[in-house]
C-alpha cells in the first residue's frame, strides 16, 4: 500500500476508546484465567492488546493455534493468554494467563480495555420522533433517525443516524441500531445489535398468480428477534405471512443474509455471510449454516446441525448432522463422492489418451 | 423465546389497519368464490383471517395442500377457502370458499381485510424536493426523502423515508418506494414497488484495462422498470453501458438479488432471492429462476425456462426447459447423476472396506 | 414495454452531461488511436456514441467482437474505434479509429463525450458536519450527510445525499461517496467510489462461546482502501479484529460482495458480484474472483490466480492458476469430470432401462 498510515497495531485511538491501565491480576479476574509466571506477576500493568508478533512488554496477547507457536516463542508480549496445553512454551519473563477457553478469555480481556461506547442519552435535534411514540430512559436518538407512531424504544437503546423505526415497531432495552438500518413490522427484544442497512419485516415474497399476472398476498406476521440476537450488514429479514419470523435468544446472522418470510430460528443458531433461509424452513438450538448455504422453504433442521458452505438443502436434516454439497448429503459422502470422481475421472482421461 | 409477547395472531393492530366486519357473501364476491354450507352462510359476519389452528369462529382461513387435512377437521374457523378437491372435507358448521386458485382467492380476501394504505398526500416539511422536480397529485413524500432536479413523481407515489431520487429520474404513478432506496438514471412505470434498501440504477461494473490500472468505462444506459414490477429489499439493478437494463411489466424480484448492466428481463419473471444475473443476458417471458442461481453474461433464456436453486448457468436455455446444477443441466439428468455416483462410490467404499 | 420511452440511445440528456462536438482527430488523440480513411477524416465532427445498429454518421461507435462483424458492416456510424485485425472490413466510407485495446480507447472516447460531473463545492445546508471535522478544498457534501468527529475528508470529494462517516475516518481526495454508504473505521486512498449502500468498517462477524451463549469479540482493527478502489452497491466490507482489513490500489469491488475480517486484497484485483471472501484470507495482485464464488478464511490465493463463478475455494490456490467448481479444482479436471460423470450415468441408465 502506497498510503501512509497511522499506527497500525490494533485499538487505533482515532476510532476506539481504551480504558487502563490494567494489571495481570485484574485481567486474569476478568477472564477467570490463571496467572503462571514470576512471584507479583499479577501486579504488573498492562495497556492494551496487540498480536503476538507486534506486542510490546506493555501489551497482553493471545495463542488459540499450534500453528502460532512459533510467534510465542519470539513474542515481547507481556503476558500471553493461552491453553493448558501451551503453558510450557511460554518464553522466560512472559507472564502466561491460562484458560480453558482461551479465546473467550481473550473477548472479555480485549472488551476490558475497549468496552462498547456507552448510549449517550438524548435526541439529536434533526431527528424526528413521532410524539406518540414511547422513548425509554437514557435512550440515544442520532441524527436525521426517524421513529413512527406509537413505537417504542427501550432503555439504554442506541439509535445510529439515518435509522428508520416504523410506527408500532418495540425495541428492547440495550439494544444497537446500526446506520441507515429500516426496522417495520417487528418485535425486538434486548441486546439487539443490527449492522448497518439491515433491513427488518420488510414484505415476505409472496404472491399468487392471477388472470393479469401476478397478485401480491398480503403478509400480515412480523419479525421477532430474540435477546441477545445480531443481524450483520445488509441482511434482510423478512415478516411473516400469517405467523411470525422468529429468530431465536443468541443467534448471530453474518452480514448479506436472507431470511424468508415465516421461518424460525432457534437459540444461539449461527448463520454466515450471504447464506439464505427459505419461508417457513425451521432450524432447532445451535445450529450453525456455513457462508453461501441455501436452504429452501417448508423443512425442519435440527438441533447442533451443521450445513457446510454453499450447501443446498432440500429436506429435512436430522439433529447434530454436518452436511454439505448441492443437493445436501453427509459431509464424509461428499468428500468420498469426489475423490472418488476424481480417480476415475482421471483414469478415464489416461485410457483414452 | 422468552420475550413477552402480544397476541400473534396474523394482522396485529399494532402494525396492520383492519377493515369489515365483512360477510362470507361479499369474500365470496371478492374472491369469485362459491360458498358450500348451510342455507344463510352468506349472511355470517367474519372479522378476519388466520390459519386453520388459531382460527376462531369469526375468521376464515384456507387450506391448499393435502398434508394440511387433519388441521382442516379440527379447525373452529368460520369459513375456510380451499379447492373443490377438498370441499368434502369441510367439518361440520365451517362454511367452504370453493375456488379452482385457492390461493388467490385466499389473497383478495387477506387484502379485502388488510388493504394496502393508501398514500396520504403532501410532503414531509423535512423532504427536499428540487423546485424544478415536477410531482403528480396526491403524492406521499416522507421526511427526509430528496428528489433532484427534473425528476417526475406520478401521481398518488409514496416515498418512505430516507429515499433518494436522482436527478431526471421518473416515476409511474402509485409506486411505493421503500426506505433508504436510491434510484438513479432510472424510468419507472405504474405500480411499482421498491422495498427497503433497493438500489436502482447505479454504474454497472465495466472497465478496460489501461497501462496503469483499471479504466472505467462510462455506464450510458439507464434501467426501466416496467408496469407492477417488484425489486426486494437491499437487491441491485445496474443501468446498462449502452442500451438500458430492462425490466419487464409485473416481473417480481426478491431480495439480495444482483441485475447487471444491459440485462433484460421479460413480463411476469420471478427472480429468487440472492440469485445473479450478468450483464447483458436476456430472460423471455415467465422465467423463473429460484435462489442463489447465477447466470454468466450474454446468454439467453427461453421462456417460461425455470432454473433450479443454485444453478449455475453457463449457456443458453430453452423456453420451458427445467434445468438445475453447475454446470446447468435438465432436472432428471441431475438428479441421475447425483443417485449414479452416490451409489457407485458407495459400492467403491465397500470393495476397498 | 408498454411504456412510452423517450429516445434510447446511450448518454439520454435527462441523466448524462454531454460534451462536445469533437473532431475525429480529438477523439483519436484521446484514445490513441490510428485514424484509417479519407484525406481529411481527422476534421470529421461527431456528437457522440452509439452502438453499430443505432448510430448515425454524428455518432462513432465501437467494434471488438468478431461475432459483431454483420453489425459493422450494415453500421451508419461516422466512425468505428476498433482492433487490426478488424480494419480492412470497414465498410465505404466510415473511418476507422484503430487501437490494439478498443475496449480500452472506447472508454476514454466515451469518457471524453461524458465526462463525470466534476464536484459541485459546498456543503449543503441540511448536511450535518462535526465541528471537528476537516473538510478538504473543492468537496461536495449533500443533503443528510453526516460527518463524525476529527474526520478529514480531502479535497474534491464528493458526497452524495445520505451518506454517513464516522468518527475518525479519513477519506482521501477525488473520492466518490454514493448514496445512503456508511463508513465507520476506515482510511480511504485517493479516487476511491463507493456505491450506493455500500458498508464500510463495521465489526467482524467473531464471538467466542460462553457459559451463557455467544461473547462478542472486539473487533479492533480497521478498512483500509488503497487508491482507486471501486466497490459496488450494498456491498460489505468488515473491518480487522486485530490487523487491518485491506483493499489494495485499483482493487475493484462489485456489488453484494462479502469481505470478512482481516482479508488482505492485493493490487488490481477483481471481486465479481455476489462473492464472498471469509475472515483474514489473502489475495495477491491482479486476482479475480468470479460472481458467486466463496473463499473460506485463512487461505492464500496466489497472484493472477482466477476462481471461476460459485466456485468454493477450501485451500491455497497457487499463482495463475485457473479453479472452478466446489470444492475448487483445475478447470480441465473440473470440465472433465462433469462430461465423464455424464456419460458414465447416460450408459448406466440405457443398461438399466
Amino acid at each position: 500500500m502506497s498510503l501512509s498510515l497511522p499506527d497500525a497495531l490494533p485499538g487505533d485511538p482515532r476510532f476506539f476508546h481504551r480504558e487502563g491501565p490494567l494489571t495481570v491480576g485484574a485481567l486474569a479476574e476478568c477472564a477467570e484465567a490463571e496467572i503462571v509466571g514470576q512471584e507479583g506477576a499479577g501486579e504488573i500493568v498492562l495497556r492494551g492488546v496487540a498480536p503476538l508478533q507486534a506486542a510490546t512488554p506493555q501489551e497482553i496477547s493471545f495463542l488459540d493455534n499450534r500453528r502460532y507457536l512459533p510467534l510465542l516463542a519470539e513474542t515481547r508480549a507481556g503476558a500471553v493468554i493461552l491453553g493448558p496445553a501451551f503453558k510450557d512454551k511460554l518464553p522466560e519473563g512472559v507472564v502466561g494467563l491460562v484458560s480453558k477457553s482461551p479465546y473467550l478469555a481473550w473477548a472479555r480481556i480485549a472488551a476490558r480495555f475497549h468496552p462498547v461506547s456507552p448510549a449517550r442519552p438524548g435526541i439529536h435535534p434533526m431527528a424526528l420522533v413521532d410524539e406518540t411514540a414511547v422513548i425509554g430512559e437514557g435512550v440515544e436518538i442520532g441524527a436525521f433517525v426517524t421513529i413512527g407512531a406509537h413505537a417504542k424504544i427501550g432503555a439504554h437503546t442506541v439509535l445510529a443516524p439515518h435509522a428508520a423505526i416504523g410506527e408500532g415497531v418495540i425495541l428492547g432495552t440495550h439494544n444497537r441500531i446500526g446506520t441507515h438500518v429500516s426496522v417495520s413490522h417487528a418485535i425486538l427484544g434486548d441486546r439487539v445489535t443490527l449492522y448497518p442497512g439491515a433491513r427488518i419485516g420488510q414484505d415476505g415474497f409472496g404472491f399468487a398468480v392471477g388472470p393479469a399476472g401476478f397478485e401480491t398476498v398480503p403478509q400480515l406476521g412480523r419479525v421477532v428477534l430474540g435477546h441477545d440476537v445480531e443481524i450483520g450488514a445488509n441482511s434482510t429479514i423478512d415478516r411473516g405471512s400469517m405467523r411470525d419470523t422468529l429468530i431465536g435468544a443468541g443467534t448471530r446472522i453474518d452480514n448479506l443474509v436472507q431470511i424468508g418470510h415465516n421461518a424460525q430460528l432457534g437459540r444461539c443458531c449461527i448463520v454466515v455471510s450471504q447464506a439464505g433461509i427459505s419461508g417457513s424452513t425451521e432450524l432447532g438450538d445451535f445450529v450453525t449454516i456455513a457462508a453461501q448455504a441455501g436452504l429452501i422453504g417448508h423443512i425442519k433442521i435440527g438441533e447442533k446441525a451443521r450445513i457446510g458452505a454453499q450447501c443446498g438443502v432440500m429436506s429435512d436434516v436430522e439433529a447434530g448432522a454436518d452436511v454439505i454439497g448441492s443437493p445436501a448429503m453427509p459431509f464424509r459422502e461428499f468428500f468420498r463422492n469426489v475423490a472418488f470422481l476424481r480417480r476415475l475421472a482421471k483414469k478415464d482421461g489416461k485410457a483414452e489418451g
